[in-house]
């Protein structure tokens, strides 16, 4: 098995031009693709409908290769955006490519795994059970992945399904308590919920521990390779499983990196520093198609301070403190990377230091024979 | 003469209390006071009255120590601010004070100058006209700082007058042309006439090459020591001066660097390097002290890409492209610098390179004897 | 007694001069003032800084006229300020005059009370002990209105003390549960609190039905004389009771009306017809001197429809939702009253109609004698 | 001929289910569908994808019913949205429908008709030429609309092309000047020459007379019968003529009304008035079915008052000023007429009185037989 990634620009939320055409031109075959990660230019909110632009034409554009209906690829092919390019990011997406039968490159490479969990009941969005629903799916996809050490495992990107006022309506006819007042709180304990859940299947967290009172209550817990975003577009829990596996051969690895803060520099440079790569202080435009993807998750201090000093974040009403965050953690990230082309996405909750969050970063390994495919970079 | 500076937090732009506590406790002395810059958190536009609001309030203050009203002080101590404190940054104030009669720590330390030009005619907003008004006033400030060298200027903020719909309306009147059809035009073209302004004073430029044809024009033309900002609460020319000199005694210094662009983050190591400073990659906690000033100006880069990627910057109607881009800088310089309390200025036309912009760093020297009156550090 | 109020119009939220320029002039004695109620062009949310940089003005300049300090000004002359004007809005403010001694006019003229209540103790922010303080400081003023019968109050305008971050961590300090888990909420519950304080002392609601269980929950009781505002700003209840007494003498009456919802025309037009104004469909522009003082209260509809058509108010991430209505119920009621000054405040829970709100108008009478004093009209 | 309008909502702008639904049930004849125009709930800026979300999902979901490829249909059915349902305003569309063979009702009945003019080249974008290329596609469509007099024609949605950063370089390299120096000021010139075109094709200026010397300078000249949008997305003028004709039968008329300024409401009380419907002030709820469209032009005061009073439209860096007065003006409109589904559109340039606008409104007559067919009302 061999994974391959692309990371490719668009021009607008409705532009699926690149990848159309590297399948055009026979560099992706569309039945080997797994999983889409990107992010689109819109505000990141409730009301940003390039996410749901962009899947739509995705996947409409996929269904005349695959002779398979969207609304199928949709429920098989994990396409997980986050929406939001402030600053100095740029909007693009990842495909996760898996190829078979080829044996270029060493062992122990990139491996890509993926699941969808049954779709959760209501009454469980943000809960205890609505971890173990995610954990199970988690199991699914490292198993799908083939990855046999859970060390092995260094990004899972999970969407779970939240609650709407039309969920809560329902659960309240069913004669039930919602488990969250609005839609709002229940997203962020859907992304609690997601966290813990990874950090039960990776073993950073005992069942007997995991108890929903924890859930945006204790933020000393966190798992530093969960990533999760949730959704009103989703019934079930979709996960990608991001590691490396001596099933795998090729020259990609992943690696990543807990960031203790929002300008934890130190945390950027060593996770390249993981891959061989150096940044000093900037990767050398040389390399900069070595790096796949930039994957970090970010979030405001909710405490008010960084390194004791106030930020205004929390109290703007004119912009939403994820756009600030996710503009400010792009320009650091950004200025050690030099591509632009950075997923940073917000809403951290227990994932990754409280106030901070996480890096994985995804590259190949410094051999002549890097793969020239990587059009778009 | 000894320069010193105080980096102040403020809780709300209505709060001067850490100057106010510093005077009272007899660290400053009012009367030594020369110059102000500083971040409020407001959107930066037209519309952001928390610098007015800030001046208002700190002028105020000064009138009861100083016994000299607050208008007259606002007319001889420069207070530049820049409104947006987006992403990470920390609203904050730098207060220049200028000791006489002192002679601890070396020569060639910090030298502060400001000057006041006359009134300028609003017809000449933007012109060649004003670019000579600013270099002439540049030309003040330096003698008031005994610059001797024009390689010893680091930075010169200058805050310039524009047009507004009024004085456009006073131009017709006087049946005389106005040198910009609107008052966002004016202000862009008046921190061009600023920027050249600067460039003849620092032999960057030649009078006879100076032509208000090359203003937004010919981005090839930049000052990388110039910084400026241009408002309607200012009738002339404000200039603050900042160098090296042999005539100052005392632990501080300042360095500066041009930035290629958004992301250039060996500029901003390479400034602290010139300092002493050692970031690797991040500056260690215990030398933020002796930062006592990060002053950067930034662009979104006008032709759509950084590092041949696309950003989305100057097409967003939610957000300003000038809040885009000072968070992104603050949060890049924050993850060297460590301190949040950086003042990031957009409006970059022709100060640094197109697309990026520059940085000057203050920062004492490495002694043991480091001043200990950096209250709210 | 005799009532007398003054719509003055500002340049910005530091120009207090039409009211400096009355007083000079002897058009109103600064003794006299004893409110104020206005609206600046900040976003009114918790970063709108226009509301305190506006008092601090109007205090520091009354201060000169009364030879008393600002600090003590603003806590016995209630300054309630809202802040947006979107759309047609036009930043303005009311001041409210107590004359002694004349007698012009008939009886049955505009009365005006003020009260503050004691210091409110952080743990009864938002609960059945706050509508408690409110009441009591709302019987206050309507005894210093002199008003004898409650259905001659029209417009009761309170400002709320809410939690802050600061306030929680005090009272878990202190071993207490805080009443909301964060300010945002704590606002909202103490306007509900303000609102059925106000219905309490009103006797639309007995105290044995009054529980903290109705708030933000029984969204069919509701007060419509109630104007609720809450802030990080006060530590005690401020009040500003309106209405009409026969101990009072003058032009000038109110009279007000619930809004059923955000586009109830028809509520505008009858609270003019209560006071002998005619909008056909527009009041005359040789009326609009007559027209003292528009006061409204609006809230975008929790349910997301108005008239069984969905809106988009509560789901937008890029302007916030009192933003936009304040906006189209300032479009709506300006296109009735013709002058743009409307005093149009959000976060009307309880206060008038569910997804509605309420006006009140304060009016002179037609005749020839109509006070020439209105100034800035 | 007979012509029927079909005001329809959506959940989202990839909402087509209300369509889909009736040409499912066969109450449309997708073959009989000949314009769209409707509101989305984007910032309506450049970076409102809304719109291309909504017209992808339309033409995909048409041309499954006509067997026409996505792209022919968009480039022969005109589909003009606005984006930006601010305040109360409620997304929806309007569907054009032209049904030949039918004689229900009596004749003088609304009139559709639309035309594409050829490509523009874009050296012409807001010239002279531009109003003459839009003129002659004017023409055309009312011919197409068989509209013998044109007094009868009251209103004429255009879609124009403006320049962008890639065509003002196209012409550079043609070695022309491009006719403006970026993209915002040729929206502006191109929604400018689209009103002079629409007046010379309706005689309300003569040839002799338009010069381009007039565009955004002299602003007495308006059309009050002209809507004109600008926009990247097109090549040709696209133009949509609604008029009432001798030669359509059916209940429905179409009638308009200049708008003097934002808060004009007895012009939107008047236009009701011209076709039979009385809004005493607001439409009663059984008369909601008979308004089929309402259709608004408006713009914030460019001289910064509104009945002399100061609105802060123009100067807010948070909210563009285009989101403002349509969430102002649609409050204004939406209180008469009592379903929020109302078209408001900014950038009124030339379109309607300096700093008013204009509306229009389609309705049924008021007979027993109205058509059922109204879903979604």
């Amino acid at each position: 098995m061999q994974a391959d990634v692309f990371k490719l620009s668009m021009d607008n939320p409705g532009d699926v031009s690149a990848l159309a055409g590297l399948i055009e031109n026979g560099t992706i075959l569309a039945q080997e693709i797994v999983a889409f990660i990107g992010k689109t230019e819109g505000n990141g909110g409730v009301n940003d409908f390039t996410r749901g632009y962009f899947t739509d034409r995705l996947m409409t554009m996929l269904s005349t290769y695959l002779n398979e209906p969207a609304e199928s690829l949709a429920r098989r092919i994990p396409c997980i955006l986050s929406g939001g390019t402030e600053g100095v990011l740029s909007p693009h997406y990842l495909v996760f490519v898996r190829k078979t039968g080829e044996s270029d490159g060493a062992t122990g490479a990139l491996a890509v795994g993926t699941a969808f969990s049954p779709a959760l009941d209501y009454r469980h969005v943000g809960t205890r059970e609505h971890a173990l629903s995610v954990a199970k799916a988690v199991e699914a996809a490292i198993s799908d992945a083939g990855i046999r050490s859970l060390d092995d495992v260094h990004f899972v990107q999970v969407k779970a399904p939240c609650l709407t006022s039309e969920r809560i309506a329902i659960l309240h006819e069913r004669g039930e308590t919602p488990p969250a007042p609005n839609a709002g709180r229940s997203m962020a304990l859907a992304r609690a919920a997601g966290a813990f859940g990874v950090a039960l299947a990776l073993g950073d967290i005992g069942e007997d521990e995991l108890s929903d009172d924890l859930f945006l209550e204790d933020f000393q817990r966190h798992c530093d390779r969960a990533s999760i975003s949730s959704g009103v577009e989703v019934e079930a829990n979709e996960v990608i499983v991001l590691g490396n596996s001596e099933g795998w051969t090729g020259n990609l690895r992943i690696a990543h990196r807990a960031m203790c803060d929002a300008v934890d520099l130190t945390a950027v440079q060593a996770v390249l520093g993981d891959l061989g790569l150096a940044a000093t202080p900037q990767l050398d435009a040389s390399e900069w198609d070595r790096v796949r993807g930039v994957l970090v998750k970010a979030e405001p201090d909710r405490r008010g301070r960084i390194h004791g000093q106030r930020h205004t974040m929390l109290n703007d009403t004119d912009i939403d403190a994820q756009r600030h965050i996710r503009g400010a953690v792009g320009g650091l990230v950004a200025g050690v990377i030099g591509d632009t082309r950075i997923f940073v996405s917000g809403g951290a909750e227990h994932q990754g230091p409280d106030g901070g969050g996480l890096i994985a970063v995804i590259a190949a390994s410094d051999t002549a024979d890097i793969n020239q495919q990587t059009a778009g970079a």
